[in-house]
């Protein structure tokens, strides 16, 4: 199996991209990775290894760039580079901690999308408060999402928490105002009573309130209320973490407390920290595509590749394929 | 001025909404309230007042009721026989904690709208961390907006934030999924090129992050996509103060560490607490209508009283009517 990943993208690129594939490959049985970025970068942090390679390019996707536009004028760029090692069958899976929009792009024009998907879906596995996660799709691929996209979310979200985070007969929830069946609005009307019919278990309405509570293993929405729901959490999150530590900064007493808390405080923060859980998938398309959050350490990289060569391994891209060829979609919706 | 106030809705009702009327009298000038509900149960803990008396009805709309139906059946209901005293002039404002969909249909059904508001907007004040807090709207009274429903809530927002909370020329911003103009969804698109004609202060797009820093006086956003960051504003706030509560019962010495900073903790969560801003008006209406949260003690009842009474002193509503009818509205959207 053979990975590639953009060793130019996220905050800590290329160090701790080239740090995660290292770890990565010891431990991951027939794993090959290719290194693309710019080669006098990458070499000062890489040991030799047989199973790492390099694809050089010197130009690179910056986060300010236009995506679609990015992707079409910086065709050496390291994350269409990357892309390509897809498209052309030199790779099984690629992997970017870089531009978002700019990732989704190259999915979409170079990748391509598995046939009968319409439009793929970007899926992070979010922290709940027993520890298990849950998948939130569709958090921003499709800001306008109409019901049989989100019924096709639900069947791709299902198949890969089965084959990837082993849980067998996955929960289904859909994001809503409300959890009474008729809640919402015109999308979620619609897209409730297609999930009825669909071959994935739904468990009805969630609401936001209860979203890190884990009231299903997939979480369906558009990708407007998803990208919402998901810079919400983080906001709040961020917010919260910071009063916390200006409350414990504030006198001499709540700093001897916060010295005698320090090391839980920081186990409830990794409890929050998403990135064990891996990247988040950008399912639909036709092979495993991975948007490594783009703060990524080395081991949220090496966390990317292991949830990767699960997806190539368990053959999630063929299973999405043949399931949604086996439905007899009306999208007139 | 007369303010109806439902005495049976809410968790803590009819003692909470008794006791923060009794304190709302002596503080405000020229206040009158009628509080409506079972004499029986509001009796035994009002004082003698000559500026409260009760509207006796022994019907009620539970939590659980479905709204619509709930308001077309129950017109004897606290809730509606409230709604009532505003349409029939005999009070200038009105406020419950109860069912929020109840009244929200009250308000449209028995109250009414103001002539060319489209739909009213269910618009709380949120905190944010430098303590100013902001007005989100819609959270919920329309969940399939068009772009004109999302200007009409910016000017409302403005009308309210300026005349009520005192901020000289509101900013606004719009809700969306990044901040570069030409971002967003559909709805999100029109409404920012509507936006920067409107007679509001627009200092454009606003990301979900960001939100409880207060990059905007007034957020506007669509009732479906609030309502998900409303709720997912509370839920990680929940679920964080849950796993804080729980890392400081962990051990002895967090024990111990928890009751040296007991008192700076309560000191942020009740930043958090929004009950201090008053409850969520909703705008739009031909008179103040203002719904408190549902677990209001007897000082955030007092807090709506203020807010409502503020509204009507400075002619919140009349304002609104006049800005509207002023602008030669394109609803083609």
């Amino acid at each position: 199996m053979k990975i590639a990943i953009d060793a130019m993208g996220g905050d800590h690129a290329p160090e701790a991209i080239v740090k995660g594939a290292e770890q990565a490959v010891p431990e991951i049985d027939n794993l090959n990775i290719a290194l693309v970025g710019d080669e006098s970068k990458i070499k000062p942090y890489l040991n030799d290894h047989d199973q790492i390679d390099i694809i050089h390019t010197d130009d690179i996707i910056t986060a300010d760039d236009e995506p679609v536009r990015a992707v079409r004028s910086k065709k050496n760029s390291s994350l269409v580079r990357m892309a390509r090692e897809v498209k052309e069958n030199r790779a099984d899976a690629c992997i970017s901690a870089g531009n978002t929009g700019a990732l989704m792009s190259a999915g979409l024009f170079v990748v391509g999308r598995i046939r009968g998907i319409d439009r793929p879906a970007l899926s992070p596995t979010l922290p709940t408060v027993d520890g298990k996660g849950f998948l939130l799709l569709d958090v921003g691929a499709n800001v306008d999402a109409k019901a049989h996209n989100l019924v096709q979310y639900a069947i791709m979200g299902s198949i890969y928490t089965k084959k990837v985070r082993l849980v067998e007969n996955p929960t289904v929830g859909l994001l809503n105002v409300g959890t009474e069946e008729g809640k919402g609005n015109d999308l979620t009307k619609k897209t409730y009573n297609q999930l009825k019919e669909a071959p994935v278990n739904f468990v009805g309405n969630v609401e936001a309130r209860d979203i890190l509570t884990g009231p299903a293993d997939v979480v369906i929405t558009d990708g407007f209320s998803g990208n919402i729901a998901l810079k919400t959490i983080e906001g709040t999150a961020m917010t919260m973490f910071s009063m916390l530590k200006e409350t414990f900064m504030s006198s001499v007493k709540t700093k001897i407390a916060a010295g005698m808390v320090k090391s839980d405080l920081k186990g409830l923060q990794s409890q929050l920290d998403y990135s064990e859980y891996g990247g988040a998938g950008l399912f639909g398309l036709a092979a495993p595509v991975i948007k490594a959050h783009g703060s990524s350490n080395s081991r949220a990289v090496f966390n990317a590749i292991k949830q990767a060569s699960h997806m190539v391994e368990n053959d999630v891209t063929g299973t999405i394929k043949t399931t949604v060829e086996s439905i007899d979609w009306n999208k007139g919706d």
